[in-house]
């Protein structure tokens, strides 16, 4: 195999794991790809440790990764200390461990290794990748240089480039151990002797990086470990730091000094769009590949601003992306803990892309049958939701911006044929919309509209929502820029009842149909239809088509709307396009 | 002198550099407190580096810390390496470097020493005590254990404790040092030997810290140095490597590995509520030191909510201060980096209380000539601020929330007696009112409100600000548990020209007074004098007075607004109480 650096390496090993079966079409392969210090034991004990594999509250039979339906694939990357080809392994040519001569590799490296195992396996597409932190960087490397090989991926906790950051924290690792006069320039092994001081000092550097203060203040806090005062000295006083110590002192009796230098340099290397002329979405250009994409609030290894780079890229590439942000205090080894809200994204997703490839349904068991009992029928939609897909040409491109549900959504695409995306900031409503197997980004249409290219989607959709926003003029620039057409439906506070009740009840005009106190309404910018014709003037947008929904049910067309809708119209649909 | 841990320490020696001259009353000294790393020249060129002193920006002729005004005290600490008494300096009773026979220190002991330092110079009290990071804590301990020896105290970027996740980078630092086979458990000194590597590896990890995601990413980005392309090695192929191993190598030329030991264990062992059973507002009882806090809003080493905790114990304590957050991307550094923002804060604040000291004023000059342009003599109020003002009983004690440029907090101040305070969310009111010696804390009141403990003012006053709530509901809430009584202002969305500009128009109701447009008002929760009532009512809160302000400045008192207030009121006034 040609590396990214030129060298040349093979034949070489690489050690795996796998669980469950492949099926007979060999369609239900799910890569997994593991993290820096990871390797293939993800679902079964540790050969070394004993300890459960790092993912086996993920995989298993019944688990987000079912193995009664998936076949999981784990292999310990190149560069590893686990049985793959790596700097601890002999050098055939010298009969000797390769030490500092094995070659530098890349995470494009580990990846074609992988494609080299599952063409030994005879698998041609995978059903999924998925990993996090530099297994995520796998799946998304694997989505971009093999996207006809990848129906799904999962990339969490990653980022499609390695920050400064992140680099200045890996040298510091690097650093420690080059320090360490036992790494002896890399040359340690067979000597007896290890790097063990400056591989534990980059361990508890690292370790660090991957909690978040929260978490580290709400297990230790200030507290002490095994003594009932400070001893004014430099022992471990303090119960992080004896944590701190351990984690430092047991990780290097698994893992190799020189493998250590080799993975973060591979992820330091790692800059998705640098190999693509600089432009993260030609990385994913038409990409087929639907991608999930999740980020954790706490993880400032990996923060989520990494995660909306990628997701922006991958709308600009007109690809098939959901996105969802987890609340969390855990940092950026949430990806790694008991995280229910991850287990329900996770197999929410892979539930809605097995129904696309067409695979069995896994036989309805705990946590999974709750989630299919939540699932509704595909049936008719709202009065007001028909209103809007009603304007909307089929087979086009729409983006629902508060989605909900995905009621809408769901419509559009089954029975208008529409390539929909929604913008959700509601987790619920994300998740639902995923187990239904549609696209949708978690995000807050206040903020998250910029993230979207020039004219990306024919009809960007916004219903009931205009009201509720911070700033109403920027969201509607932001809706008529990023489709060709915008369809806007809101809730007419012109309505007759509406000023009567300021007029003679002498209270501030609050949602006619909710029951909202004027001091609890998210309603903070209600307009008429007489308001929002002249914001469409000030802003020169064009109104093609208005739809006015009066009492009973009195539906009124017309591309002006006569002055009289604004006394008795309970709702308004419009559909813009800038001028 | 005893130190905290009981063992004896002296004679010892404190070196110290002085700016400026003392005046003859003493009353002008300025002591500065440097952080880990500094130490006594904060503002002229270095010994060893040759390079300027690490405050040179700040401290100076015409300079925030203006020289022409105070006599400026800059103390390296003990446990340092540049002419105090330390781990680096000989033990008198040995003839031998202290090395590890040094006492571990705590900043309470380097306060102590600095107490005794005034003592030999004859100075009883400060005018003011000001540093960043450490010099922070030192800070807050001088103002905790000797309040009447200070008059002004400014912790800038720093805690009243050392965080978990601090101690755990520390705890980074000291093991990769005493993993460094030189150290030789602190011996070395005089072997002619020192842990270099080990005390390298342990600043770039700290370097690290120092520094925000966003500044590194603008300074450096995934730039390479020197080189076109990645190596494909462990050399420093970007930029962040090759600066990080800068920042380590001249690190250990100027600095001791046991000093780094000592002075990082007394920023571990800090925590002054624990000194205080458990309650930082004990540390601060009934302080008469009046208190400016900074804080970085991209420091994460000691991060906004940090400084929040001293403000809010400092508030509870009753003590006098004031709170600033600078937007910065700079990260911890920025206390020491040109900060214009940060420059004007202190010295405006000082400008502040060197009036009430009675200190003279320093020749106009440059930026402090443009401050002292903008106070405004102090005059009469706006009629509304009038109305307010007349409803506090003089003597008392007042929160203004949304204080804007305070000028009813002065007036409130200087005519009635008032012990006031402010809340303002602008960076420009806030300096203004600082200028004028008022204590105001840059907060928000939709957030901030509840840092304040129940019934911790007489009044507190809200002026034209509760429509602009995100939720008026809890504001209220608040307002009525800080205060025993609660002043709220507000304009009348009831007025006739309202309701006629609805039912007429038909057109949302907009600030009859300003020109705002539907779509970017900020009053998101207008409400009328009966909505108002209404919620009173609801939340069982007392009207004690009610003024209303018709047209042509018609004023009328009462209890209970009669309907008619509704339809003809512009203004309102309400004073409230628990019931």
């Amino acid at each position: 195999m040609r590396l990214d650096s030129g060298a040349m390496l093979g034949p070489f090993t690489l050690a795996y794991q796998t669980y469950g079966a492949l099926n007979a079409a060999k369609s239900n392969a799910v890569l997994v790809c593991h993290a820096l210090t990871g390797d293939q034991y993800a679902a079964d004990d540790h050969p070394l440790t004993g300890r459960p594999g790092w993912w086996s509250t993920l995989i298993g039979p019944g688990k987000p990764i079912d193995t009664e339906r998936y076949f999981v694939i784990c292999p310990n990357v190149i560069g590893g200390c686990m049985g793959s080809s790596g700097p601890r392994e002999i050098n055939p040519e010298t009969g000797r461990a390769w030490g500092l001569d094995f070659p530098v590799i890349t995470i494009g490296d580990m990846v074609r290794a992988q494609a080299l195992l599952l063409d030994a396996l005879g698998i041609g597409q995978l059903f999924a990748v998925v990993g996090g932190s530099m297994g995520g960087m796998q799946a998304l490397e694997w989505a971009s240089s093999y996207p006809e090989r990848v129906f799904a991926a999962i990339p969490i906790a990653t980022a499609a480039r390695h920050s400064s950051q992140n680099i200045a924290f890996h040298e510091v690792g690097r650093q420690a151990i080059m320090a360490d006069p036992e790494w002896d320039s890399g040359g340690y092994l067979g000597s007896g002797r290890s790097p063990s001081r400056g591989l534990a000092v980059a361990r508890m550097a690292a370790h660090i990086t991957y909690l978040s203060e929260a978490a580290l203040h709400r297990k230790f806090g200030r507290n002490l470990q095994d003594r009932l005062a400070i001893t004014y000295g430099f022992d471990a006083d303090f119960q992080v730091e004896s944590y701190l110590r351990h984690q430092g002192s047991t990780f290097v009796d698994r893992f190799d000094a020189n493998s250590y230098l080799y993975i973060t340099r591979a992820m330091d290397y790692f800059d998705l769009a640098a190999e693509h002329g600089g432009q993260l979405s030609n990385a994913f250009d038409a990409s087929p590949v639907k991608f999930l994409v999740v980020s954790f609030t706490s993880d400032w290894l990996f923060p989520t601003p990494e995660a909306r780079a990628i997701v922006r890229a991958l709308t600009n590439a007109s690809a098939s992306v959901s996105f969802v942000e987890i609340e969390t205090d855990k940092g950026h080894d949430a990806f790694l803990l008991e995280e229910p809200e991850l287990f329900r994204t996770i197999s929410g997703f892979l539930d809605g892309c097995a129904e696309q490839r067409g695979l069995p349904q896994s036989r309805p068991s705990g946590a999974a049958q709750i989630d299919r009992k939540a699932q509704r029928p595909r049936r008719g939609i709202r009065t007001d939701l028909k209103l809007i897909a009603d304007m909307i040409q089929p087979s086009t491109r729409a983006l629902d911006v508060g989605s909900g549900d995905g009621a809408l959504l769901e419509y559009l695409v089954h029975e208008k044929g529409v390539d929909g995306r929604g913008l959700e900031l509601d987790p619920d409503g994300v998740h639902l919309s995923l187990a239904h197997g549609l696209a949708v980004i978690q995000g807050d249409a206040n903020t998250d509209l910029a993230n979207y290219a020039d004219g990306a989607f024919d009809y960007v959709i916004l219903s009931k929502t205009l009201q509720a926003m911070r700033d109403p003029r920027t969201v509607l620039e932001h809706l008529v820029r990023i489709g060709s057409h915008a369809v806007v439906s809101f809730e007419n506070y012109g309505h007759w009842r509406t000023r009567l009740g300021l007029l003679l009840g002498g209270r501030a005009p609050v949602d006619p149909d909710r029951p909202y106190s004027w001091w609890e309404s998210p309603n903070i910018h209600p307009c008429t239809i007489t308001d929002f014709i002249g914001l469409a003037r000030a802003m020169n947008i064009e109104i093609e088509e208005a739809v006015v929904l009066g009492p009973a049910g009195r539906i009124v067309r017309s591309a002006r709307p006569k002055p009289s809708a604004n006394l008795f119209a309970e709702q308004a649909v419009f559909l813009l396009r800038r001028r």
